[in-house]
């Protein structure tokens, strides 16, 4: 996955973005990249394996400070492609001058994508799908910048959410289907773009509205423009960016994260209650917020019972061997004064290989819990995601392999709840209809990519 | 603050200890060090600025891995002394060998002991008071190690937990007040000691007692050796220590810091009621137990109104200039949903100099919340600490200079409620006797030190 | 300027690159490439910006190494280009399958090469030409790929010796002036491609022959492929690798640089006598040979009156302030031993804008030396290169704007003597008929490029 | 071996510090430090593993620029001590104020200096021998600086050169046997001492004189005073320095290290001719002087036949394996167009384990040449130095276990010659009395040390 920003307008564009980014850190950790342009207009770009904070704009501040138009980006991928040149924005010269992207996304037609432009004679230096989206642009006749991204996407399938900085214009583009999401703000005038609403909070900037599916957007010292100029199609919003991908501090797709997830834990105490348990805890931070609800509608106390080490991916320590669950205890610690003899309920926010879930519920139980109750705040996740997210192959996915029994015994606990699929739905705000929900149903809004596994052409995130 | 770990008896003793570190990270991020014996039974240390992340057993692996006794620091001090001479542990060779130790805590007579070994001759190679311990141990003629240590902290006053390697003997020793917490536990027959219990779980090590105030432990190859050489003095354990300082998911000072805290907030609630507030919420995540608490105790429901960044302290980002609250807004963010049109509890575990508390409220309301009553889990900190906790001097204090009042209005808050000294001692573990309660009350268990600035000694931490 | 080196057929082609890479460090610090097959025949490339030996292969090994087939680039260029972008090798993937390639020179009609392919649709990620010719192989339909190659250098004008991967095939490509130097050679019956000769040396393989002016040689599992597919041009081998550029060791343009600088030494000798001078030394080490040849034609004793510091370079070091001629002394001592009192001849085989000439003068003098004649092993510089050598412009030529003797002035020397062109065409092996000397005659065998400054599109060095 | 530099009276005296270590880095690469007195008189100390230019000042720079007194060290050691604890200056506080060290040489009653001061209680934090002088400089109770070095010097047997800082005096101190260099300059009225003079050249300091054996000198506001307060001794500087220690650029003992080396250049041509020898040629850099010295004398050309690469030591690259030689064809390159068919003279400064001296010859063999003399500017080294250089042991000094003809044969040449040891000392200024030959002849000026092989507590330099 990845996070995306934008400002122009801003005497300072560059330390902007870069604040942004780092409010957008949880959505890529691998690397990131600023492209700018310098007060003489030209364009600039740094790329950094690695966090936000690292050094981003320290060597080349010179170089991009001062300018007003920026675009910043922040990536998560797969190991195989995980090098520099896969970092963004891509920034690109051709016949109409510079032009520089940031992808969060994922498109479906990469391969017949590339395969045309390559036929065409177009060359390829990294291997996400974004670039070949760069090439469009390059090739598009179109008279304004907006018009050349709106050519440039036709014909282009599947997720995607770019800022597009083409000469002195920022153009914002949210496929039809609307996967990702994508906010507006203001900042003392200026126009901000960017993946959450809490990097309009971190810079200091006011929510303005979202960036409708199918809708281009154009930023240039006229102003504001907008249009659609992409054939409409029903909304298919990622669910689980409100389940789990998005800031909890975070406005999305129209409605509040940290509300969503309550909704989805009280509906989850609703459908799969736990009788005689005497508290509930979640594991931190992302169900925080679910198992909260979970508690107030079961009526059962919330409590803290997993502490989560504040230092976490900052360090690449390897517990001593030889030892199956000393990888979670790395991470998180249970507090055994508030387990010790209770029947627990656990709430996550969803299950995918399941090997972190069995970890904990072994450490809850070293910790003297005596009942373990799994309740999920999302349906099973029974396939993959070919819309951006990082999900695993069907074969690691242990809800697409075991029974609800099997998983149970699989992870170790003594029931195990997960939230339906209609519940998951009518519980984020603006559900139940508008959502994707392919990973959990099966019902994909698109065919296959031809090259599913991405091992040839990567993501573009 | 400091951070101390030490283990002898496992096969990986270096290894287990930098595990162990990575848990009392939160002790001390300045820097980190390990001292270690190796396979032949020579000393080595390895110390670097940062954390016990970045690289510190990496380069010497070779070096230090291996051998099975092993201690390990981890340091947080005031600017002035941060360079890598003070870091820990301080490796020696003198008459009886080598010497390592590692000290959690702070002299009060450094200044004495330090001018009274230069009178008979000795360097230091630090500012750091736990330099004058090891003069003081290479000096004793005392046979065993333990009775080296013993003979050594005659006249040491102020607070101190130690492990020291002398020879293959590991001995740990704390101060008759035993301020600082030291915990031993045992890992497949290994021992090992550490300052929060939550370091013996991330090693898989089981928690068998603590060490006790003013008790000398030595652990040879025969085995565990426990002496009190040291004058018996009513204890004064920090009081600090379970309203901020420690890990919630540990155990000091005979209690759980999870249910102190929680305890703490429930008495906040009782003293300092909201009536009519809609909300409580904590500012995370350190006051996260206590603010449950106040919501328990209150019959007011608990919310997660506030976000902390994940990469806190990973980044040197500066926010853009000419904006007074930005500074919070790196760290925290604020979820209107939760707060808009609200009444709400915002409960801290203490307030220090008041800025940031200041810049939450701001956000606070910025975010939407109608009213703010500010609750504090703790009592007014009105003097310095001279512990071991770098709190600022009493001109920095904002409860040591402006009234209640005067507070509330400073940090812009409606109410502001401080927990009582009595309600606070209550609350704790095993108290209300036997605390240290000085920086709140004054009642200062020793006379100030000579040099309180600890600008020409610094402090062992 | 730059160095390539490749090798295909050696069963750990990225190491023996990143050797040969390291003896052609020389020709370019600025920044390091290596692109190779890995086992499975997938390419990657590293990049990094600084040596060679700083850490290229490191991370990347296990990655790399192992193939059969690996290309390397050492580069050096202006400021305003200093990015990563611009190291080479260019890695693309295109139509028929990747293409790496790894460029010494610089094309005279890159903007028209450029434009052409941007009217065409085409995209560029870096500033250097280097990359059109990657785009027109990439669209190039020819079947083998030498054939491609072939035919995407149609057109091209300028300076250019390519390595270039297709598919398994390494094939080596020189322009039909031959402004740039390329050896090939054996190494155990893998066939490597070279700069210059000293690359083959330290990987211990064997010289074969040159790469002609004009030929394209393809090396697949097949065997070696020549062919002459451009158009014959008389040969314009750049006089300036024997002046200065190449190594001493080195055979290039089927002689060796050691003794064309010995004869172009015996040739000033010749031309510009020093009657009564006492002894003659170099200017460490570019001109030890040069001087050799000198001292041993006009019979003076030759001397180590200058020492070359051996950290040069490894280091940002800046003298302290306010001392004119501080900054020769950081790589340059005088012995005042050998110099005090006599008549020295100094000899440099080139002076671009005197500066360093100048300090060295007047170093020279404060040891004592009496009088100083300077005596240069080529003719005055008095234009900028256009085929790969990064001189200034004309306005910081010193010889392009000062008489000899103002220059002589200007240096602080007694006497000046430059050797003329004719005596240095004629020094030269093989001369003196087929080499440029533009820079020193103005005869440029080409027009100007479009953009001489070089400050849109860079160079490809 | 180590390089040690110091000023007092400089407005920067750090860079200053910096720049002299700078030309003093061939006598140490492991670690470079500097400690220097800030504007408010505090004395601080920044030390660094690798290079002085490798960021040696960047940091701390504010902390120490603009004080006017500042000594430095670069340090070479043996592997099992390279650790920074063992990177010098020492800094120490003491009852007599601060104390800051360095040391060049190597103490010869090391142990014993170590176990009375460890009987008298102190303790040692490095295993550098010179600590213990810190020790005794704070242990002793004389009036001023001077004469507490005096003191403290007083039953230290063996080698040193100490630049040491006592509040605001700078103290430069000599043994009696005056083995290693230390020399004397002023700097626009500023003191500076150095190792070499080269050091002095660098800054533009003018050299005054050299720092007497058994002189201690000391510099404060009141100016300069000399004394002479330890035992009078025959001197014994290391006629290894002139050999290949020092720079040639260097005046050393009151002589030219250039001048030194020529004339062991012809005296090793009249002692060992090569009649029929068409060449004479040097192993690049150190034993150019004494190869153009053998030449001149011989009457036989002198040529440049090896090119040493001038990335050395910037590198870790590792040739690939299975071949014997390419270790040493890393540094070296043989020029096959000097070698081809000819008689040759090789000319290097010393043979140590031979290793180098093999490869090299296999190389020259390689490239051609017909017969290969060997020619050595030194006597056989037969014995390890007590006093500063780190040769090896005994075992593996090829001349302390084989015959002359015997070396021939393992390093493969046809004839063989070294410098006799009367040759060797009647050829430096100042000889043929007052050197230390120890290593040649065996003819050591001290018992050997307790702790030889220096394991326990390595070495001061
Ligand atoms: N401070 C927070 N409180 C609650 N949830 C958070 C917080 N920070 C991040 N999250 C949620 O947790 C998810 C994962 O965050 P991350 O920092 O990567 O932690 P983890 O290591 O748990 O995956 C985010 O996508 C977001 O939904
Ligand atoms: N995961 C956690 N949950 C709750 N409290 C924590 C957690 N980690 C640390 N703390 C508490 O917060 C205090 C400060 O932790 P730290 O990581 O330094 O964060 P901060 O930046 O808030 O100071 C610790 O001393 C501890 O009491
Ligand atoms: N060891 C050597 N001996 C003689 N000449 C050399 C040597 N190494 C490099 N050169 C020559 O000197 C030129 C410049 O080399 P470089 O290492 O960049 O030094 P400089 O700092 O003097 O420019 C090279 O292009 C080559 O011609
Ligand atoms: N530029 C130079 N010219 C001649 N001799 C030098 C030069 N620089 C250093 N030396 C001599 O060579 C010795 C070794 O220098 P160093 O740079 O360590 O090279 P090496 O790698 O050959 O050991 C020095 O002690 C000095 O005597
Ligand atoms: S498949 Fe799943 S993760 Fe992917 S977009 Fe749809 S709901 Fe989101
Ligand atoms: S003064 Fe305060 S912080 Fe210090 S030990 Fe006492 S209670 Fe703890
Ligand atoms: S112009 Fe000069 S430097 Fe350039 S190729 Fe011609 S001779 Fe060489
Ligand atoms: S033993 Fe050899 S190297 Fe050591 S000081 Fe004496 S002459 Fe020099
Ligand atoms: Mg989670
Ligand atoms: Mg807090
Ligand atoms: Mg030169
Ligand atoms: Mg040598």
């Amino acid at each position: 996955m990845c996070g995306i920003f934008g400002v122009r307008g801003h005497p300072d564009a560059a330390a902007v973005t870069q604040l942004g980014l780092y409010s957008l850190q949880h959505r890529g950790q691998e690397s990131a990249g600023i492209a700018a342009l310098d007060v003489a207009g030209q364009p600039h770009a740094v790329k950094r394996m690695g966090l936000v904070s690292e050094g981003l704009l320290e060597d080349e501040a010179e170089l991009l400070r001062g300018g007003a138009l920026a675009i910043g980006h922040t990536r998560y991928s797969t190991a195989g492609s995980s090098t520099l040149e896969n970092a963004q924005p891509v920034l690109a010269r051709s016949r109409g001058g510079h032009i520089a992207l940031a992808h969060n996304g994922n498109l479906t037609n990469a391969t017949e994508l590339r395969f045309e432009l390559e036929e065409a004679g177009a060359i390829f230096q990294s291997t996400m799908d974004s670039e070949a989206i760069v090439h469009r642009i390059a090739r598009s006749n179109a008279r304004t910048p907006e018009a050349r991204v709106a050519e440039a996407l036709q014909g282009v399938e599947g997720a995607y959410c770019l800022l597009i900085v083409i000469g002195e214009t920022l153009v914002a583009a949210r496929d039809p289907r609307g996967w990702r999401p994508l906010v507006m703000g203001d900042l003392n005038g200026a126009v901000v773009f960017a993946s959450e609403s809490c990097a309009l909070d971190i810079v200091g900037a006011r929510y303005v509205r979202d960036v409708e599916p199918g809708e281009v957007v154009a930023v240039d010292a006229e102003g504001v423009r907008s249009a659609f100029p992409l054939p409409r199609l029903e909304s298919r919003k990622c669910v689980f960016e409100h389940v789990y991908f998005a800031r909890p501090d975070s406005r999305i797709f129209g409605g509040s994260v940290d509300r969503a997830r309550r909704a989805l834990g009280r509906q989850l105490a609703r459908e799969c209650p736990a009788p005689g348990a005497d508290l509930v805890f979640s594991v931190p931070d992302s169900s925080n917020s679910a198992a909260l609800g979970y508690a107030e509608e079961a009526g059962i106390s919330y409590e803290l019972a997993l502490i989560r080490n504040h230092y976490v991916g900052r360090t690449f320590i390897q517990p001593s061997q030889g030892d199956r669950d000393s990888k979670v205890r790395v991470k998180y610690n249970a507090v055994r004064e508030v387990l010790e003899g209770r029947s627990v309920v656990m709430v996550d926010d969803s299950i995918v290989r399941g090997t972190t879930t069995r970890g904990l519920v072994a450490m809850v139980r070293a910790a003297g819990a005596r009942e373990v109750h799994m309740r999920v705040s999302s349906a099973p996740i029974t396939g993959p995601c070919y819309y951006g997210i990082d999900t695993p192959n069907r074969e690691e996915l242990i809800a697409a392999n075991l029974s609800l029994e099997e998983i149970a015994r699989e992870i170790g606990v003594d029931t195990l709840g997960y939230l339906s699929l209609d519940g998951m739905l009518a519980s984020v705000p603006t559900g139940p209809e508008g959502f994707c929900h392919a990973c959990f149903s099966g019902d994909y809004p698109t065919p296959p990519p031809t090259d599913p596994d991405k091992l040839r052409f990567g993501c573009g995130c």
